[in-house]
């Protein structure tokens, strides 16, 4: 047993990795490179400052750690900028995976402009480092109007997102002051069945024509918006791509259905790593895409078939603390909650996948 | 739909809870009397002070929070406390759970002394807190072996575990400033299958010896540990029981052999949350226990019998979000990031409890 060796383990996995080959704990280390050491959940104090670990070699940084390779996090970020610039779509990248103003304003190719977020908590850590455009893509909760309001009034551009009439009731009934109104987004469920009105429900026409012509002085219909996460729960990219294919013709249809019917929906946007990372060519007739997790990418991303395992920029670092030879396991400094539970039996060891040693599980 | 109710939501949980009854989500306010509250995941920026929230109402709070009853926290502190003196143990509180000075500083009876922590992250916070007599329950990581010996000079007592000939050599190599010796457990694996090594593993008592008699002035052995974190694989009290009785006996057992063999061991302890809820009376015959989840206790542990469900002091405070009669769904302001995956599909709601609504899952 070597209770020092460096070890890679992939995103995942559980104390007590089992190893059929005790022996693969051999020491091997790697130089940091272009890596950033993040912390994993735990405590700082009596710790340096985060930023003295960047750059420096793996073998000195704390673990559990994660690590991005900020090469292939640039990589990550530049190819879907080009994949959407290909399709005439605007970016406006999810932020909720990484909560970082390095990760975002790489993703926004340095403009700092067009954002989603889930949580005002976010809203407004990315408005005060300088972030604008930024959608709240979660439908206005009532106890938190006044801060959206107070966002309202900040930025340029704070857009809320609304699915039911009492959604909007709640912005006509609350108005920003004179100079401003509420820069909505209609939620869409195309199949996903979290938030969002179904566009096929008799309701939604009528919802949309409140928002966008009801108080103009007060409410603006920015577009509309879908999120295709139900492409997690498919096995192969041709099922992401007609889940994606089903969800731009489902938004489609319903932006023509308003201009029909007199309605300007200027924006259409849907998401998700998955379909954004495999874009079919109908998407290129929406407005924008909204992914977020393509940026680092992770083991469940791999196994989705949105990347391969190299264009991952992120690993969980670890090392080997035990080594008990009579049930051949090896004892890891990294349990569940260093990692995900999310994936569970997924991975090759568990949820998790060891880098470099497919044998250990 | 209503935006705006307030619910107690059980440990666990996902965003999309299913209710048969989309009613059921009528208004319902509770005082927040002595319950302390403590954020969920997220960001500070912009929020006031968490302390603020000690004693608001919980409608004030913001959520998704982690409620605190302070006056059920304070009967299990002292439950486990009597418990403990009726069977002559001395309870040594694991702190992981709650990672606070003040629940810590109830499960001590306000002593601060004698605990038990998973990282040295914690040690140093409860150091600092003035909290002494700590014990690291994690075999000595070789490269965190300065920061133990920091530790182990500034509290009058620091104990470490070992479970390997090479974790003794280390402690060894590295002797701590004279007047001060490594006091260490030696970590039995009776059946947990984690680290430890097993009591009738013939090198268990040369490994004993060893750290007992081997260098006196450099290593004392302060006694023999035991996790019976298996328990938490029971579905009853009479299997926790079970594994608790044989915890104890195979602890018991080791310590008889080593006296036979002339080498003193002067403390011997088991713990785990089930096993200190409903102790057997052969743990009379260890010295100490050190359980920890107990102080909350959670969903997982009423399943196990550990508690009934008023012993349980914390909640997850969330709100109604969204209605969406068509599939009979609630939409709640906290997913599993919230709450926890760990007991996924274990729950009556997946992995939660909706307090007062066993209709909805």
């Amino acid at each position: 047993m070597d209770g020092h060796t460096d070890r890679w383990a992939g995103r995942g996995g559980d104390t007590g990795t089992r190893g059929r080959r005790g022996d693969a704990a051999g020491g091997r280390s790697r130089p940091a490179g272009g890596r950033i050491a993040v912390p994993a959940a735990g405590f700082w104090l009596g710790w340096p400052q985060p930023s003295s670990w960047l750059g420096a070699p793996l073998e000195q940084l704390p673990t559990p750690a994660l690590t991005l390779d900020l090469a292939t996090l640039r990589g990550n970020a530049e190819r879907m900028r080009e994949r959407c610039r290909a399709l005439g779509l605007r970016l406006r990248p999810h932020v909720k995976t990484h909560k970082t103003l390095e990760g975002a304003a790489l993703a926004t190719g340095g403009t700092r402009r067009g954002i989603v977020v889930s949580t005002l908590a976010e809203a407004r850590f990315f408005a005060a480092g300088g972030f604008d455009d930024i959608l709240y893509a979660f439908p206005v909760p009532r106890w938190r109007l006044a801060e959206c309001s107070e966002l309202a009034q900040r930025l340029q551009q704070f857009q809320v997102l609304v699915d039911s009439p009492q959604g909007l009731e709640l912005l006509l009934q609350n108005p920003l002051p004179a100079g401003k109104r509420w820069l909505v987004w209609l939620k869409l469920d195309c199949g996903n069945g979290r938030a969002g009105i179904r566009p096929s429900d008799p309701e939604a026409l009528a919802l949309a024509r409140a928002i966008a012509q009801g108080s103009p002085e007060l409410v603006a219909l920015v577009g509309v918006y879908a999120h295709c996460g139900n492409t997690y729960g498919c096995r192969d990219i041709p099922a992401i791509q007609a889940i994606a294919r089903d969800t731009t013709a489902a938004v489609l249809e319903f932006v023509t259905a308003l201009r029909q019917a007199g309605i300007a929906c200027p924006q259409a946007t849907i998401g998700s790593t998955p379909s954004c990372s495999h874009p079919v060519p109908e998407m290129s007739q929406l407005t924008e895409v909204h992914p977020g997790n393509y940026l680092f990418y992770d083991l469940q991303q791999t196994q989705l078939g949105s990347c391969r395992p190299e264009e991952v920029a992120i690993r969980v670092l670890t090392r080997v603390i035990g080594h008990y030879r009579h049930r051949g396991q090896l004892l890891l400094d990294c349990g569940w909650s260093g990692l995900s539970l999310h994936g569970r039996d997924q991975g090759p060891a568990g949820c998790a996948a060891i880098e470099g040693h497919p044998q250990l599980r």
